[in-house]
């Protein structure tokens, strides 16, 4: 007799292995290929255990580590869209809703129902959660591509505002890791990194 | 002034980027490439929180999760150990023993000390937490492997004996995925993918 529950979890299992075939724009450290979905969220909640001692606000560690390992699932469908391309971005909100409804549909109703609602307020960001996610979420591309001396901005040719304008966000979740991250872009934008 | 202790724990946080190129036996879904440790960490820590109800016993997922997202960090330095490789093992326990000195010395001293004892008590096997992430370590492969028609242990001429050494340690963490299992190992030994 098949355990039915338990299938429908295995099925969700094998349909987030593709995380693993979507590629960002950052990437590894040592000028290494481009990084995935998945390597970047394990490497994003494995910095949230590491640097929760920094959080602005007391967090519930477990739920920003998994909001942290599923916050991409819906670039499965979606594609990763780089925080710089303003006219992907534009579109980017209706191809994830569509993503989140077939993909976290695959589980059994309660974690539909729950995951779901992580992954929005992750998206909402107006939790303690959310905010130290999103610092993560930030600050992770950041050390890699401050290791890289800031290839990823330099090939995009972006600028210390967009960068700004970004990393501004972790600040909610940080001050203290909001502090390197000004550090960061100010040593960037005089290497000339940075525009 | 720089701010020493977190200088540190960004040491850690980019060297363990090294494990997102360590590669394992197992090929990811639709007969893909190779998976990497982070990979498998990442689909591990995902899996715990999804699979929590089929513990055998009472865990603290928050510590399970971790466990699962650092198992494999002594990788770094000592690589990947076939778990059906005889040879290669007798000397991975010295292997792994150097490289957890040193990478986790990489840490301020109270995480070297708290990631070094969950890197323990992961490998010690003797607590609820560590059976659970070690089921883990197990269905995760199995699962990717089964749905590539057994293509890693044909690859390796192994034999459903060699798995059901392995995989027998699945039944401390939970009765329930080692039916799973041996369900999925029956299959393959019938079907001739397995010795």
């Amino acid at each position: 007799m098949k355990n039915e529950r338990l299938e429908k979890q295995i099925d969700f299992i094998l349909e987030i292995d593709k995380e693993k075939s979507i590629l960002r724009q950052t990437h590894l450290t040592d000028h290494g290929r481009r990084e995935n979905d998945a390597e970047h969220a394990w490497h994003m909640a494995v910095m949230a255990y590491l640097l929760k001692e920094y959080s602005n606000e007391d967090i519930d560690i477990t739920k920003v580590m998994i909001m942290c390992l599923i916050h991409d699932v819906v670039e499965i469908d979606a594609g990763d869209t780089y925080c710089y391309d303003e006219e992907a971005k534009k579109s980017q909100a209706a191809r994830e809703e569509a993503a989140k409804q077939r993909i976290f549909a695959l589980l059994p109703e309660d974690q539909k129902a729950e995951l779901t609602s992580l992954f929005e307020e992750f998206e909402a960001n107006e939790t303690a959660e959310a905010h130290f996610a999103h610092t993560m979420d930030n600050f992770q591309p950041l050390l890699l591509n401050n290791s890289n001396d800031g290839m990823d901005w330099a090939s995009h040719g972006v600028s210390a505002e967009q960068v700004y304008g970004r990393q501004g966000l972790s600040k909610m979740g940080s001050d203290i890791l909001y502090e390197k991250t000004d550090e960061i872009i100010k040593y960037h934008k005089e290497a000339g990194h940075l525009k």
